[in-house]
């Protein structure tokens, strides 16, 4: 990284949900991989910084994933006739087994972090597997890549196949020894992760409480995904009014930033204890289709002020590409409006605010090009004999719908190029 | 095309909507661009052909579109914020008034051509434009590349913008003119296409009748797409009692081979006469989402045994690419099946099959590797490192969710290699 660069194309992004703001041919003046400004005219001041000249490339902030299963990366789009607690038992648990394996999982993780690149995910919060060999791995490789990324080494002690199920006190120490070895870097970082209230006993969720406040760390986990999962939370932890209260009880809900994945079941109360503390739900449409689950009422979660993101959910989800993810995200809405006109459906500016400012605030100034954001962006090549006579928005939208990764030319991150 | 080849592969089709059938390493022979034959094993009678070994590379029936706008092809992706008649006014007329340069129309022509086979399809019925000059070239551009296509002419001679509105003498005339030009190709001929009844006054509609009668030519158009469509449709013949009615009325339904794109909000009646002729539906479930049209209950078609093959529908749908229109298929039936549990989410065997047999039908024997099916196929690379346990059929599911144009490393049609 350079101490100061300039980047000049056709520039996009959303500081709000409620539009796009843009520069065509304007200029980002990056310091020390953080946004300084952008500009119509670049000011004599910054003059003498090296510019990158994209000439009519759209420039757009990198995409953030806030719930990704890296180990789930190999059955992406295969087994998806079933619903969530068969799905776990059928494929899911059986693959991660394989993660056993530090040589197949170096394989298995390299193969996912170049994809994930590849469709110009720059951040995100992924789950590996309750193996801390293969996990570390993925932090290794995480970091050389140069992505931002919070890694979870998942926790089970109940309610698994024998070969995943963890003591509590071996899952306890080697996730804190995890922590000691991994945090504290600018970019990769550890975070607490249960895999779900189900398959955790009232120990682990203790313990895991303790060690999120003990360093300090986020803490991510699934929440209401499925109605039949939330009422075996009702069976397992009877004398707690709600599955969100379980979190909360231990200390995961809102004690450090927390990421809740689906939250499709949500009671009244479990929404306020969600938006009045520090967490986040994570939408994840495509894997709430494929596995019957339901749609997000991602509308009223907005319209409350409830923090927002969006999550590829591979393997439930099928798309590593966050742009699709996104028009899932609009489709579901628009569904929802048919049944209900009063539910207006998401704009292109929401989701896109969704998927990379709106999760991004989970890592801190990501995913804008506001003043004091850290740089991380798309170059994205469009077609500029169809697109001419379009708008910014327009040529943004039509890489959401249509687009591919091929066409995405270069990916920072902090300033740095990584692709 | 040789007179006789053999293609070995790892092979996979539907015969029926019920499930797959597939080789491993398996052969196809084909004659004179037709199936004779798939075997475990070459019979000794075919050893003399010439075989084009794909090794483990999948061999799959190539896909069949049943109703996509070329015209539409730049508008992909944007402007989806509406509704079907808002959205024809403010964004389609205006793109296809275009049409009327020859120039514009064989630009966008030639593109939309190279994607449609890119991503895989190989047949398709095809709306062009009101405009006789740029439709011969849409003729003459498939017939160049060596696809099955029907082409249709749109005629309108109401309400729509002054500059697509055609006299229905003219527009009478120069279908017939087009028609006399381009039929009797053995691979792209031409479709009668009312665009809807909205757009047709009822003198219109008799001479597309006679004329689809006269040269015993098959009918495209749109059918209960919206209900504001529907509601219009009754105010405008109100002396026909459904809106299928208007299209029956005039020979326009059943009387040749018909296709009636979206079908969403059909009552008992109109599915009597649907059933008991010789009408295909298409369903076309990314622009029913993108439009907010509504979900066509494909499900209780298929119990019915109507006829049913898939549409990428491009503009109001954004993909081309059908394998990604089989997967909408399968998350739009979920949704219904949420709501619904009677109802069973359609199957991948199912969506495949409407997207090569059931469309391919309409087409005569097209879209099956059955004897004395045209042999009309794709090559696709997976990725052999992370499917190496995968069944067939789990390969292609994942190809179907995941995969790319450029994993395609080969079409053929009628056994001619064209990409």
């Amino acid at each position: 990284m350079t101490e100061g660069q300039v980047f000049k194309g056709d520039i996009i992004f959303t500081p709000t949900p409620q539009g796009f703001v843009s520069f065509r041919g304007g200029y980002i003046v990056v310091l020390h991989g953080k946004v300084e400004g952008v500009y119509k005219e670049l000011p004599p001041l910054f003059d003498g910084l090296p510019v990158h000249d994209f000439g009519r490339r759209l420039i757009l902030p990198g995409f953030v994933d806030l719930h990704v299963h890296a180990s789930q990366f190999y059955q992406s789009g295969v087994g998806l006739d079933q619903e969530l607690i068969p799905w776990l038992h059928g494929r899911t648990f059986p693959l991660e087994g394989r993660f056993a394996d530090p040589e197949f999982a170096r394989e298995a993780y390299s193969r996912f972090v170049e994809e994930l690149i590849r469709q110009g995910t720059l951040r995100a919060c992924i789950y590996a597997t309750v193996h801390k060999e293969s996990t570390a791995i993925l932090f290794e490789l995480l970091r050389a890549r140069g992505i931002g990324a919070f890694v979870g080494k998942v926790n089970m002690d109940c309610h698994c196949p024998p070969y995943l199920q963890e003591t509590t006190a071996a899952s306890l120490q080697e996730t804190e020894e995890l922590i000691m070895r991994y945090n504290g870097h600018p970019l990769v970082t550890p975070i607490i992760t249960p895999r779900f209230a189900p398959t955790s006993s009232v120990e682990l969720l203790e313990g895991l409480g303790r060690l999120a406040q003990k360093y300090n760390l986020p803490v991510q986990s699934h929440l209401s995904e499925n109605k039949e999962e939330v009422e075996w939370v009702k069976e397992l932890f009877p004398s707690l009014p709600t599955y969100a209260d379980v979190y909360y009880h231990f200390g995961l809900l809102g004690r450090t930033l927390t990421l809740m994945a689906h939250a499709i079941h949500l009671s009244e109360r479990e929404l306020e204890l969600i938006e009045n503390s520090a967490v986040w739900l994570v939408h994840c449409p495509e894997a709430n289709i494929n596995l019957s689950s339901g749609i997000m009422p991602a509308r009223e979660l907005l319209d409350r002020g409830i923090r927002l993101g969006l999550g590829s959910d591979i393997g439930a989800g099928h798309n590593l590409a966050l742009y699709r993810v996104m028009v899932r995200a609009i489709q579901l809405s628009k569904l929802r409006s048919i049944e209900d006109p009063r539910i207006k459906p998401l704009t292109t500016a929401e989701v896109f605010y969704m998927g990379t400012k709106g999760g991004g605030s989970f890592f801190g100034r990501v995913g804008s090009f506001e003043q004091g954001y850290s740089f991380d962006a798309l170059v994205v090549e469009d077609e500029p004999l169809i697109t001419a006579g379009f708008s910014l928005e327009e040529r943004l939208q039509r890489f959401l719908y249509t687009g591919e990764a091929g066409q995405i030319a270069a990916r920072f991150v902090e300033g740095n190029r990584i692709g």
